[in-house]
């Protein structure tokens, strides 16, 4: 490597500089600090583990994007951990087992060998929060509720559209249509690329009923606002789906109620996370960007591979992302300058103090211009130290 | 691997669980606070970069201990970090390139391949700042005064020992000898085990004069309170030496005068770092943990294989080390627990105002008991929620 690309960072991966740095610090503090307003334990998993640890339950889709190592020192696989959600269910499972329900929450760095979607980076600041041991849907609303409130505390304003899908509907179908593991993978695949020709045919070679093919022929066609649940009220019968069209009205019309101006959009054939999300699936957007914000789901078997299996709800988003979105002001804290007279202790006594109250001071140094931060000095006025414009 | 050992970590990797992370996350903040307060810019470089950039410069000495992978992107070799001080010398050569100071401080996590030494995890939470573009003893001074107040920041009581060595004895010394770079890193090598009984035979087998035989033999001896510079005075005077005691004394002096409780112990012999080293080294420590709190030095050619070199000085320490000293309440936050009813507008409302004014509350949920953290619950009283004993 040339001397000159060795300050080149990898592709896709991204650092924050000053003042952007600890404006994503401000973020971070604001978030973890609203977690912990609603009862959320703050939980720091390390970044390297156990390869089989990272990809278990949840995991397992994981595998792609993981970087892995051999432990030389006891030869066994370890990741880079690609999420921190599979971390969280581990320590739920194994560290505290709490009765009753646990609330964690998490902000970290994670890595990926390769971006998520075209306008991620390699390396995104997963914050995130999970709700164990509680099935109903207050848990949901809870969980959805605190994804909305971070996007509110990371200073997105614009108008948000909560996608909400549920996979229990297409669980219904399948297990009627009676498909095989494979069958149901390419449906999946195709639903998820909205491949509407390839669905047509794909449905037609089904030895199914003529009631199940229209079922599954409308299927990738309901999305939109709450009408696409009137709608699919009346395509299903089967019990498990009529539930899942419940759910998520019921869901909706709390949410709806809680943030009147955020958008609810269903999507019933939304299958993100298919493998291991058993419930409830949403994601957050805004107009101004082409991916989600944040997104979650229910997964009430992701402790399961760690032998504690139990209702688990959670979130989470990119804060990198968010501190993109937000336009955080670029501006660098204004500091007070200091002269270089280290060993006069009324000087020293006055900075200390003033740098206790939350002021900037910097001390002068010798032979140096005075650094560009600085707009206030201070100046010995009759032997005290005040504070006068630069 | 079995399901029983699925959720063990990796020998010497370690993470935080509630309430203990809450705790690390409230003493980060009282840190970096200190180094806005300081002047300090923050920045959050990458845990992965290319190899070549995380090992030039300081970098060398991190080796062996930094985890490598290949870039499935590009095929580079890419490192996780070992040490974040290179990460912030590139930063300050290529990213920024202010003119005049620069003070960069940091707070990340890096990974050992395996553990510094007996006490220390392979996932140290880094902490430091690096004042570039200064080369006098002002620089040196704030830095060590920064790192003395970040472990009063997070709570070490303990009194503090500075230990100070400074590179341009040994260096004076080995210059008029003529030793080769072999015999350089033996006699460092020698002197970092303290192996007195091979030091001499070393000595004795140098073509030297008696003169510079008897100077090169005292060193490993030059170590204890401030009188060991008046001994070292009379022992040296090659120019480079004078001015290294010198120096020592001098910065000593004003360390002393601002912090008169630390104790200065002066090691004439200490080349932790000699590498890339360049004037001053000095370390912090209690008597209640064998290792070293904090270290730093100056390292003036650390820019070099960026492109910059310039002065520059710094520190760095472990947060999570310092989590474990200063014994950190256990306790969790107490809380609030309000009602299960998610659609009572006036109850939201209330929920929402105490947790904007910093409470904690806690839904309650359907068929749970109630959270044990939770000491005081939210009652309607004639409309009106208020907050009573549990």
């Amino acid at each position: 490597m040339a001397l000159a690309d060795r300050w080149l960072l990898p592709e896709g991966i991204k650092e924050l500089l000053p003042p952007q740095a600890r404006q994503a610090e401000l973020m971070r503090r604001r978030i973890l600090d609203l977690y912990n307003s609603w009862g959320y334990e703050l939980v720091m998993p390390p970044l390297v583990e156990h390869l089989e640890s990272l990809l278990t339950g949840t995991g397992r889709d994981l595998d792609l994007i993981t970087f892995k190592l051999t432990d030389r020192q006891s030869g066994h696989a370890l990741g880079i951990r690609a999420d921190i959600t599979p971390q969280v269910a581990r320590i739920d499972a194994h560290r505290l087992r709490t009765e009753g329900a646990s609330r964690l929450c998490y902000c970290g760095s994670v890595i990926h060998t390769h971006a998520a979607h075209m306008l991620a980076s390699r390396n995104p600041l997963q914050a995130g929060a999970e709700l164990y041991g509680h099935a109903g849907i207050e848990s949901d609303a809870e969980i959805i509720a605190l994804m909305l409130e971070t996007l509110h505390a990371a200073g997105i304003s614009d108008v948000l559209t909560l996608d909400l899908g549920h996979v229990g509907l297409f669980r219904a179908l399948v297990r009627e249509a009676g498909l095989d593991q494979e069958q149901k993978d390419q449906f999946i695949d195709l639903l998820q690329r909205k491949a509407m020709p390839e669905i047509a045919v794909f449905i037609e070679t089904l030895p199914v009923s003529e009631t199940l093919r229209k079922q599954l022929s409308v299927l990738p066609s309901l999305h939109g606002t709450v009408e696409v649940l009137a709608k699919a009220r009346d395509c299903f019968n089967q019990p498990e789906a009529r539930q899942a069209i419940d759910y998520l009205a019921q869901l909706a019309a709390l949410i709806q109620q809680r943030y009147p101006t955020v958008r609810c959009y269903f999507d019933l054939a939304e299958l993100r996370g298919y493998h291991y999300h058993t419930g409830v699936v949403f994601a957050a957007y805004t107009p101004s960007y082409g991916q989600s914000l944040a997104k979650g789901g229910r997964y009430d078997e992701i402790g399961e591979d760690f032998g504690r299996a139990r209702p688990a709800t959670g979130f989470s988003t990119d804060l990198s992302t968010l501190i993109d979105l937000a336009g955080v002001t670029a501006e660098a804290e204004k500091a007070i300058l200091a002269p270089a007279d280290v060993s006069d202790s009324a000087l020293q006594d006055r900075v200390r103090t003033l740098r206790q109250q939350g002021y900037r001071v910097i001390q002068m140094l010798d032979g140096l211009p005075v650094p560009a931060s600085c707009d206030r000095r201070l100046e010995n006025q009759g032997g005290e130290w005040q504070i006068k414009p630069l």
